[in-house]
C-alpha cells in the first residue's frame, strides 16, 4: 500500500491506519484522526525514522464506542486482524501460536497531549504458553517472566480495575525475602511465582492474547472519561468530542542487556537553546525505570559529567545515529524535538516525537536560529515562542556561576513547578505571622514556605520575595496568588516535608531550619540552599540599564529580532501602563507606542502631597477644597510634564482621580491624632470624616467619575493640569499628546456632564496658552452595565478603554481582595477553567467586550478603542482583543514584549499563517495559561 | 365648521385648531398634536362645557420651530390671524383697535403635564392705547393698569429674558411708599407709573399686539428646550421630541369685583374618595393668588369650616352649575377630575380639567364606585388605582387628631424619607440589647433607632414597632429589612444624632434620653415625640387580625372587588418573600400564591442557633461542622416544616444559605471573649477566625455558592432538612412543594456540581421515607455574568429566579450600603432618572433580564422564571417582567396587591384595553416612580 505524500489521505471509512517497513496510511497533519502521538509515528515511518510498526484506531472508533456505550463498529474485528498480520508479517513473529511470539503495546494518544490522563498496557500476547516461548527465543527466562510479571499487573489495574495496592504488596514482600530486599534481586522463580498471585489476585485475566487485545483497546477508549481526564480537559478548554487514538505497536526492549537502552533526547538544549543533542539515557532499562528514578540516568553527551558514562562514549554508533536522526526530526517538524527513544541489542527505535519543552531563553535562541538555518521561516519562529515565556528573559536570575557552584556543593535540594518567574532568596519563614515580623521588625528579605497556601496566607506571601509550596500544581492558590502579585513561586515541591510546629523543613534526608537562607528560581522551579546572588536579565541591561552593549549579548539580539519580526506583522498596537516618568521610559524602551493608562492617585501618596490632598478631603466647603487643590495642581503638572516628555510623540492616556477617597485618610486610630494636627482640625472631626467616608463595599462606592460628580473641582485641576503642561512642553517643542480619561462610567449622562466640563477647562487652558492642541476625551469601560448601553456612551467619547480588571470583578461578582478564599479552589477543581484575573472570561465578560465594541462602534464609526486592564498583558486575551477588533492593548511595562508577540502571533493566525493548530497543538496545550 | 365627533380629525396641514362657541376642531384623543391641556380644552368646547373660546398651535408647529432653529410655517401668520378674528366675532372685542380690546393669554402644553416647567403670558394685547380702552370698557382702570403691568412685566422676563429681581425691586420701592405697604394699597396712579418703570426696564417691549402675541408664541416653544424643561423630561422619560403645543386663549377674570372668583374643585373628595364637590376658591382674584398664599382660600362646600363663607353660600347659582359641570366632566373623561375654574362677573368659565391626585383610599373608592354608577368599566376601574397605592391602605395611621395636635404643639422634631409605610409609637432603644430587653423583660413597645444599622440589629428590627434611622436611603439595610418585615421605617433623617454609647439622641437642639417615648410615620416620614396613638389599617384589620367583619369595612369590600377583577384579567403570578410561617400567613391572606424567596439566614441570628452557627463556622475539619450542622438540622426542618405548611399546596422557594459567614460572627474585640468562652476556643484563635473572614468587599466576597461549594456540608443539611419536613407533612396529609434555590450562581459548573449534590441528598431523603415529590432545583440569577451564559446554566436549572437587587448592585457597581453618598445626587440631578434600586433600570439590567430570559428558554423551553428582588413589588418594574415573559414576581407580603394590580394594569395594556396612553398620560407621568 504504497502512497505519495500528497494522497496519502485513506478512503472514506478506513478506520485502522497501518504504519511500518516504511510505509504508513497516516501523515502528520491528520492528528485529529489519528491522535499527536499517532500522527507523528506514521509520519516518522513515512520519512524512514525507525520506529516500531504498528496501527492506530482512529479516535471516530472511539467517538463511535462512547457514544453507543461500548459497542464497536461491525467490521472493527477483521480490519484490526489483518492489521495484526501485517506486523507479523513485517517482524516474523506470530501475535498467537508460532514459535516466536509477537508482543504489542496499547497507547493511547489524543489530538493534543495529555501526559498521564490516559491508559498504557504494555506486552500484550503474553500468556501462560507464549511467556515460556519468549523466554526460549531470547534465552532470558528472567526477561521473559518479568514481562508476563508486568503485563498482569498493568492488565488488571486497567482494564480489569484490580486494586494496584494488592499488587504492590505482593511484590514488596517477594522482594522482602530476597537477600537484597530489591526488584533486581528477584529471581525467574520468584517472578513466575509472582505472576500466578497475580493473575489470582485478578480473578479475569485472560489467557487469549486477542481477549487482551481488545480488552486493552477498550480500556484506552475508555479511559478517555475518566474523572481527572475530563477535568484535565476542562482545565485546558480541550473539548469532550475529540476523543482519543488508540495505538498499537510493536513492543521493542531496552532492557535486554547491556547493548540495549532507553533514553530521551532534545534536538537543542532545552534550557539554552544551544543546537546540541541534549538528554538522558539508561543502559539496560525500561522507559518505566526512567520514570521510577530508581536509579539515576546518565547524559548523552561526552561533556556531561560523571566523565565516561556517557551515551556517546558507550554507545558511539547509536549515538551518531539518534544525532542524525534528531537533526531530520527537527527538520521536519520544524521544531525542537522531545524524542523518546529505545536501544534494543544495538538497534534504535524512535517511540515519540514531539515539540519539546524549553525556557524562554532556549524558545527565542532556537526560534532565530532554527530561521537562520533556513529550518523554519519568520512566521514560524514567531510561532515557536509561547508569548508568556518573554517575560521570564526579563525577570531577574541568579548568577549563573553561583548556581552552578550550589549545584555542584548539592545544595540544589529540591525541584519543584516553575509557578511564578523569576529569583528570589532571603530567610526561610514558615507562617505569616514569623513573615511578617522578620520583614517588618528586622528588616529582612524572606521566603514563605508552606505545605499549601490558603487565604490566611495572604498576607504573609504579600511581604515575602517568594513562595515555595511542597503541594499544588500550576494553578494551587499559592501558584495563583503569586502569580497576580507577581512574585517568584515555586509549587508542588513534593519532597519537602514542612513542620511548620517546630519550624523545619525536611529535603531529603536535609535539614533546614526557620531563618535559614533560601533561594528559589521561579523560572525552573529550582529550591536551593543558601543566598544567591541575583542580577537583571541581559535585556535589561542593555535596554533598562545600558550596562551591556547590545553587541555583548546574542540573547538580546536574537530577542531584537524577534521582535522586529512581531512588529511587522501585527495589527494591534501596544501600549503600556505607567504612572511614572521612570516606568514610561522603561515601557518605551521595551517597544510600548504609548501609556494607555497613567493613574493619578498613587502620585497623591507622596508625602509632600498626602497633606494638601487630606485637606481636599477634610474640607467641608468647596472653596476650601480648592484652596488645597490649588497647592496640588502645581505638583500635577509636573507629574504629567515629565511622563508626557518621556512619551514624546506618543499619546499618553492620563485616568482622573479613581479610587475613594477614605484611601488617603488614615485608618487607625494612632494616625489620627497626628493627622488631625498637621490638618489644623480637631481628632473628632477628623474621625466623623473618617466614619463618613468608610465604606461596606469600597469597589461598589463613591469613586471613579462618581467623585468627579460630586466634587467637579478635583477633575477641573486635574485636567488643567494636563493641558498647562502640554501646552509648556509644547512651546519648548516637545510634543505632548495627553488623552484625558473619565473612568467607572456606567450611564452615558455622567460622561456628558465631566466631559463638558473637562473640554471648557481644557479649552481654556489651551486658549490662555494660545496653543493648539486636539482634546481627546474618552471613558474607561468597566461597569457591566456600561457596556449593556455602550452605543448611548460612545456619543459622549472620543475613546473607549476596556478596565478589565473591574469589569471582571463586577460581572463574576468577584472582589480580587476578598477572592482568594474560593478562586484557587475553583480553578483547581476545575470550576473555571482558568483565572479570569489572568486570561479574560471570553464567554462572560468577553461578551460584554464584544457588545460594547460593536454598539460603540455602531454609534460612533472608527472609536478608538483599548484596553488598560491585567489582560492587556495576557497572551490569549491579547488573541481575543485583537479577534475583538481593538486598537490597543496596555499593559505593564514588563508585559509589553509578551503583548507584542502574542499580537503577532493572534495575526499570522487570523491571516492563515499561523501554523496549522496541529502541529503546535502540543505546546497550545502545555502554553494555555491557567 | 361643524363636525361630528367621528369625523372631527383635521385635514393633514391644519396646524392651529381653534375651539369656542361650542365648536371645536380637535378632541380629546388628540394629546400628541394638541398638548394635554390644549386637548381637553377642545373636548370641553364640544361638550358644551363653558370654555373661553381659543385656538391651539400644534406640537407639529414647535417641532418645526426647533428643528428651524426658530422659523415658523410659511402660512402660519394668515391661519393664526384667522383664528384670532374667529374670537374676535365670537367676543365681540377686537385684539388690536376697536373699542372693546380683546386679550389673550398663550399658554404651553405638552402630551404630558410637566406642572411650572414651560412659561405662560398673560393679559396680551393691551399697550398704552387699548389699556385706556379696556378702562374705560369696565369701568375699572385700576384693574386695566395692573393688568398692563403684569403683562409688562410677564412678556420682558419670558419674551425679552429681563432680570425678574429688576421688576421685583421697583414693585417692592413702589409698595413701600403706600401706606399699608402692600400690591392692594397701590393706587391707578402708581401702576401707571410703575407700568412705565416697567417698559423703560424692559427695554424692547412692544406696543403691537401682534408682535407681542408672536413673541409669546416664540417664547413658548422656545421653552421646551430649557435645562430644567429637558432636566425634568429625562427625569420622566419622556421624549425630547414630543415639543409642546401653544394654547391662545380668550382671557377671563376672577378678579372683577365680588361677583367674580377662581378656584379649584375636585369631582369626588381626594382624601377619601367620596362622591361630592370638594375644593377651594378666592373671591374676586386671580389663579396667581391662591398660588401665592397671601390669602386663605376658602372652601367650596357649606359643610366646610369656617362656616358661611363657602362657595356654596356665597354664589349658589354657580356652584350648583359648577357641580353638574364637575360631573358632566367626570363621567366624560372617565375619572375623578381636578378643575380649574373662574367666574367672572357670575359667569362660570372652565380653564382646565385634568384627573386628580388622590390618596390609596380614594382611589380604590372612587374607581369601584365609578364602575356600580356606570361611568366606567372594570378595565378602566383597575387603571384608575396605581398600584404602589394599595400599600398605604395595609399601614397602620396615627389617630389623625393626635397627629394634628403634635403639629401644633411643636412635636414634630424631624422628618426624613419614608421608606416603610405605616405608624409607630413606642420607646425609643438604640440597641438590639435594649430592644430586646425592653420587650422581651418590660413588655414595652419600641422604637430602634439607630445611625444606620447592619445585619446585627436584625433581631432588634424584628422585636420594635419602628425604625428609624439617621443615615441610608430609601434602600438601606434598615429601608429593605423593615420593608420585608413590613415594618414602618424612617430612614437618612440627617438631622438626628444618634449617640448609642450615651444612650441620647440630639434633634435640632432637642434632646431625648433611651426610653423616651416616639413616634414615627412611615408613610409621611414624620418624627414625632411622644407616643401617638395608632389603629391598624381596616384590611389588616379583616383580612389578618380577623377583627373586623368584612361586612363591616366599606373599605374592603372596594379592595376586595379591585383586588378579584385584578386577578381575572392578570397573566403573571405573584408569590412573596418570606422567612417565617407568621409572614407567609400574612402573604397568603393577601393573595400570595406562593413563596418566591424563603431566606435562611435569618434563622441562624436565634439566640439558640447561633451557638452551633458559630461552631460550625469555627471548625477547622469538616466533621466538626458535620457535628456542629447535625445540631441545627432539627431547627431548620421546623422552619422549613413551618412555612410549608403556612403554603400548604403553594410552592415555597427556598435559598439556601447566603451570607459571608463572618455576618455570624462578632465583630468587636468585646464579645469575642464571651463567644470564645461558648465555643470553648481561645479568643486569639475566635480572633484569627474573625481576622480570616474578615473581606474587604463582603458584597463580592465568599458567599452564595461560593459557601456551598466550599462547604458542601452546609448545603446538604439545609436540603436534608427541606425534604424531611416535606416527608413529615406530606405524611400529615399536607400538600409542602419546596423548591430549592441556590444563590450567586455565577458559571453553570458551579449550579451543575451542587445541583448533584443537592439532588443526592434530597432523593436519598425522600427514599428513606417512602414518598414521591419531585425535587425542583433552580438558581437566582443576581450575577451579571449568569445573565451572560444564562444559556448553559439553564441546563442545570429547574427554574431561574432573578435577584435584581445584588444584579442591579453588580451591574451598575453600586453597592447599596455605600451609594446612599452619591445616589440621591444622581436621581436629583437626573444623572439617573429614578433609584435603580426602586424600579429596574431597563436600558442596562434589564437588557441582562431579557438576555437571560431569551437565552434561558432558548436552552430549556418552557423554564419556569421569576424575579424575588425589591423590584418585585414595584409596578412599573413588574410591568416590564410581564413584557420579559416571566412566569411570577416574588415580593414583600404587604406588597402582593401592588403587584396583583400592577400585573393586570400590564395585561391590560397589552391586549389594548388598557387606556389609551393618551388620556392617562398625565396620570401616568405623575405616577411614576422617581
Amino acid at each position: 500500500m504504497s502512497r505519495t505524500r500528497k494522497s496519502a489521505k485513506p478512503a472514506a471509512g478506513h478506520r485502522v491506519f497501518s504504519f511500518g517497513g516504511g510505509k504508513a496510511d497516516g501523515q502528520a497533519d491528520q492528528m485529529d484522526l489519528l491522535g499527536g502521538k499517532g500522527a507523528n509515528l506514521h509520519e516518522m515511518t513515512r520519512i524512514g525514522i525507525p520506529v516500531p510498526p504498528g496501527f492506530t484506531l482512529s479516535t471516530e472508533i472511539c467517538r463511535y464506542f462512547l457514544d453507543t456505550e461500548g459497542q464497536l463498529p461491525d467490521k472493527l474485528g477483521p480490519e484490526v486482524e489483518n492489521a495484526v498480520r501485517k506486523l507479523e508479517s513485517l517482524s516474523g513473529k506470530r501475535y498467537s501460536g508460532g514459535p516466536v511470539p509477537l508482543l504489542l503495546s496499547v497507547r493511547s494518544g489524543a489530538r493534543a497531549s495529555m501526559p498521564g490522563m490516559m491508559d498504557t498496557i504494555l506486552n500484550l500476547g503474553l500468556n501462560d504458553e507464549t511467556v515460556e516461548r519468549l523466554s526460549e527465543a531470547t534465552r532470558d527466562p528472567r526477561f521473559a517472566w518479568d514481562c508476563y510479571r508486568r503485563l498482569v499487573q498493568m492488565y488488571s489495574n486497567v482494564v480489569l480495575g484490580a486494586d494496584s495496592g494488592r499488587f504492590e504488596e505482593c511484590l514488596a514482600a517477594r522482594c522482602k525475602q530476597t537477600p537484597s530486599g530489591t526488584e533486581a534481586a528477584l529471581r525467574v522463580d520468584d517472578l513466575c511465582g509472582l505472576t500466578r498471585e497475580f493473575i489470582s489476585l485478578a480473578g479475569a485475566f485472560p489467557q487469549d492474547p486477542w481477549e487482551q487485545l481488545w480488552g486493552a483497546i477498550r480500556a484506552v477508549f475508555r479511559s478517555w472519561n475518566t474523572a481527572r481526564a475530563k477535568t484535565y480537559r476542562r482545565m485546558h478548554r480541550f473539548s469532550d468530542s475529540w476523543g482519543t487514538a488508540a495505538n498499537v505497536q510493536t513492543m521493542v526492549y531496552g532492557n535486554m542487556g547491556p547493548d540495549s537502552a532507553t533514553g530521551v533526547a532534545f534536538s537543542r538544549d532545552p534550557a539554552n537553546g544551544e543546537r546540541l543533542l541534549y538528554g538522558e539515557f539508561m543502559p539496560n532499562a525500561q522507559g518505566e525505570d526512567i520514570v521510577a528514578g530508581i536509579r539515576t540516568p546518565q547524559g548523552l553527551r561526552r561533556a556531561t559529567p560523571p566523565m565516561g558514562d556517557s551515551f556517546e562514549e558507550l554507545m558511539p554508533e547509536a549515538f551518531t545515529l539518534l544525532e542524525s536522526t534528531a537533526r531530520r526530526l527537527e527538520a521536519h517538524f520544524g521544531d525542537l524535538q522531545d524524542i523518546e527513544f529505545t536501544i534494543e541489542k544495538s538497534c534504535l527505535y524512535i517511540l515519540q516525537t514531539r515539540s519539546g519543552k524549553r525556557t524562554g531563553i532556549a524558545a527565542v535562541r532556537a526560534a532565530v536560529e532554527m530561521f537562520d538555518e533556513g529550518l523554519i521561516g519568520q512566521s514560524q519562529a514567531m510561532q515557536r515562542v509561547e508569548p508568556g515565556q518573554l517575560q521570564h528573559l526579563l525577570a531577574p536570575v541568579f548568577e549563573p556561576e553561583a548556581r552552578d557552584a550550589a549545584a555542584r556543593e548539592g545544595r540544589i535540594i529540591a525541584r519543584g513547578l516553575n509557578a511564578g518567574p523569576g529569583a528570589a532568596s532571603g530567610s526561610m519563614v514558615l507562617s505569616t505571622s514569623e513573615a511578617i515580623h522578620r520583614v517588618r521588625d528586622l528588616g529582612e528579605k524572606v521566603i514563605l514556605v508552606r505545605t499549601e497556601t490558603s487565604a490566611e496566607d495572604i498576607a504573609g506571601m504579600a511581604v515575602a520575595e517568594g513562595i515555595l509550596t511542597a503541594r499544588g500544581g500550576m494553578t494551587s492558590h499559592a501558584a495563583v496568588v503569586a502569580r497576580g502579585m507577581g512574585k517568584c513561586c515555586v509549587t508542588g515541591c513534593g519532597t519537602l516535608e514542612v513542620d511548620s510546629i517546630k519550624g523545619r523543613v525536611h529535603a531529603k534526608g536535609r535539614l533546614l531550619r526557620e531563618g535559614d537562607y533560601l533561594s528559589i528560581d521561579g523560572s525552573t522551579g529550582e529550591v536551593i540552599e543558601g543566598l544567591l546572588p541575583t542580577r537583571p536579565s541581559e535585556i535589561v541591561q542593555v535596554l533598562i540599564e545600558k550596562s551591556l552593549a547590545p553587541d555583548d549579548s546574542a540573547l538580546f539580539r536574537h530577542f531584537e529580532r524577534l521582535m522586529s519580526w512581531a512588529d511587522g506583522v501585527r495589527r494591534l498596537r501596544v501600549r503600556a501602563n505607567a504612572d511614572t516618568p521612570q516606568d514610561a521610559e522603561v515601557a518605551r524602551q521595551l517597544g510600548a507606542e504609548g501609556i494607555g493608562l497613567c493613574r493619578t492617585e498613587h502620585m497623591f501618596f507622596a508625602p509632600d502631597r498626602i497633606a494638601p490632598m487630606r485637606a481636599m478631603i477634610v474640607a467641608d466647603k468647596e472653596s476650601d477644597r480648592r484652596r488645597a487643590l490649588d497647592r496640588l495642581l502645581p505638583m500635577q503638572r509636573e507629574d504629567f510634564s515629565g511622563i508626557l516628555r518621556a512619551m514624546e510623540g506618543l499619546p499618553v492616556t492620563i485616568r482622573l482621580l479613581d479610587p475613594p477617597l477614605h484611601e488617603f485618610l488614615p485608618e487607625e486610630d494612632e494616625g489620627l491624632e497626628e493627622v488631625a494636627r498637621d490638618l489644623g482640625i480637631t481628632v473628632s472631626k477628623l474621625r466623623r470624616k473618617v466614619e463618613a467616608l468608610r465604606e461596606v463595599n469600597p469597589m461598589l462606592g463613591h469613586r471613579g467619575c462618581r467623585l468627579g460628580v460630586s466634587y467637579p473641582e478635583i477633575y477641573e485641576m486635574q485636567v488643567r493640569a494636563i493641558y498647562e503642561a502640554t501646552c509648556v512642553l509644547r512651546r519648548e517643542g516637545v510634543e505632548a499628546v495627553p488623552e484625558v480619561m473619565i473612568p467607572l462610567v456606567g450611564t452615558s449622562e455622567e460622561l456628558h456632564r465631566l466631559r463638558l466640563r473637562a473640554e471648557e477647562v481644557a479649552h481654556r487652558t489651551l486658549h490662555a496658552s494660545g496653543q493648539q492642541v486636539e482634546v481627546q476625551i474618552g471613558t474607561m469601560i468597566e461597569v457591566p452595565r456600561a457596556c449593556l448601553v455602550a452605543g448611548e456612551i460612545a456619543k459622549q467619547a472620543d475613546f473607549f478603554s476596556f478596565g478589565t480588571n473591574d469589569l471582571t470583578q463586577m460581572t463574576f461578582g468577584f472582589s480580587r481582595d476578598d477572592a482568594t478564599s474560593f478562586l484557587p479552589e475553583y480553578v483547581e477543581s476545575g470550576i473555571l477553567p482558568f483565572d479570569p484575573f489572568q486570561s479574560i472570561d471570553i464567554s462572560g465578560v468577553g461578551a460584554l467586550v464584544r457588545q460594547a465594541v460593536e454598539e460603540g462602534r455602531q454609534s460612533r464609526p472608527g472609536l478608538k478603542i483599548g484596553v488598560c486592564g491585567e489582560h492587556g498583558g495576557d497572551p490569549d486575551s491579547v488573541g481575543f482583543f485583537h479577534r475583538c477588533g481593538l486598537d490597543y492593548v496596555s499593559c505593564s511595562p514588563y508585559r509589553v514584549p509578551v503583548a507584542r508577540l502574542a499580537a503577532a502571533q493572534e495575526a499570522l493566525r487570523e491571516s492563515g499563517e499561523g501554523p496549522s493548530m496541529r502541529v503546535t497543538s502540543v505546546r497550545a496545550a502545555r502554553t494555555r495559561r491557567i
